[in-house]
């Protein structure tokens, strides 16, 4: 029934197996649409959804200035960041047996403001195009107001671990043998809907291809 | 684009307003699969996806006894535990005022080891029922050895919120006026598939109607 947990570590850059595990980290990252964002506040844990984005091996984490622990992933404490997608539910003929398929990603580091104008125009659209491909190329672009009233962090992904279960229960011999139960796996699929144009829209306009053929 | 930080608060009991959003709190909590545990391992945050499962406003956290962070958890420091529920992008007429429907629950406090026998079971059948509902009379339970094996937490939702944001974006005025750009929300669905049978079954076995009427 568990998700096991990601042992702090890191992908070491060169190995075949490393380029394997690089691959996966990138996949598994880039199929998520938000992530959480684990910090320490008073020497407690606070962990948060948000937003990001990932370019090569820089990671973008997004958030309004008045998010608290995004204001204290700025001060360069250290943060950790996982990203999580589950494909399934795994029915095992025991109770015990029963777990997760799933793709998680974890990144340990020190987050840093991205604060050059030019870089974080750069973080923006990159975190712009992971949430809304095409959003960049079609709406208004930030003004220097806005571009000042958010803020932007960027994470290296050289500590990262990527842990994958896929395939059929792992069930004791002894209850595969005696086979008194059904035992598979109930997949979990995630689809777009049908875009809902906003009640405040004045001309009757068709929904841009670059949402309406959203895959 | 943000999902804003859910600020370290707690939902008082008693009040009307408490009432609802304990309600949803609720809701949420019922409506997640994996939750996000953090905890501070030497200093550092350490976030990893888990099961659990609610009853009442105990939260139940579940980890195979090896799991670092759950026997960082069990020895009673503090946790931070987040579930979050995307619902849709919003595209908005500017880039800044992009975002995303969700429904967010955080919940702070300490938790605390279920180490009584019975109320293990009755924990691991909490958290079996949340994640396969129907499962704990379908399939094998626990052995003795298995219940040991099994680590299981119990969290107070007394420290806890929920965010939520629905409807469509909310454009600056100005942007809204010159109606110059296509908005809305496009929606985010999951569903079950169809269910993979183990190939290691050996009699023809019909799915069982826990798995196959899983809504």
């Amino acid at each position: 029934m568990t998700l096991s947990p990601t042992p702090r570590s890191t992908i070491k850059r060169g190995s075949k197996r490393a380029v394997t595990e690089r691959e996966a980290l990138h996949t598994v990252l880039d199929a998520g649409l938000v992530c959480h964002l684990a910090v320490v506040v008073d020497g407690a844990p606070l962990v948060l959804p948000t937003g990001y984005g990932r370019d090569g091996d820089t990671l973008y984490l997004h958030g309004s200035t008045g998010a608290r622990s995004l204001r204290e992933a700025a001060t360069g404490v250290p943060v950790c960041v996982a990203v999580t997608l589950l494909d399934g539910v795994v029915y095992a003929r025991s109770v015990f047996s029963h777990s997760m398929n799933y793709r998680a990603a974890v990144v340990h580091g020190t987050a840093v403001p991205v604060t050059n104008p030019d870089a974080k125009t750069h973080a923006l659209k990159v975190l712009t195009e992971h949430l809304s491909p095409g959003s960049w190329d079609y709406a208004r672009l930030p003004t220097p107001k806005e571009l000042a009233a958010t803020s932007v962090l960027a994470l290296d992904l050289g500590e990262a671990s990527v842990k994958i279960r896929t395939g059929p229960p792992g069930d004791e011999d002894a209850d595969v043998a005696a086979d008194e139960r059904w035992a598979g796996v109930l997949p979990l699929r995630t689809a777009w809907g049908t875009p809902e144009p906003d009640p405040l829209l004045v001309a009757d306009r068709d929904v841009p291809p670059h949402v309406s053929a959203r895959r």
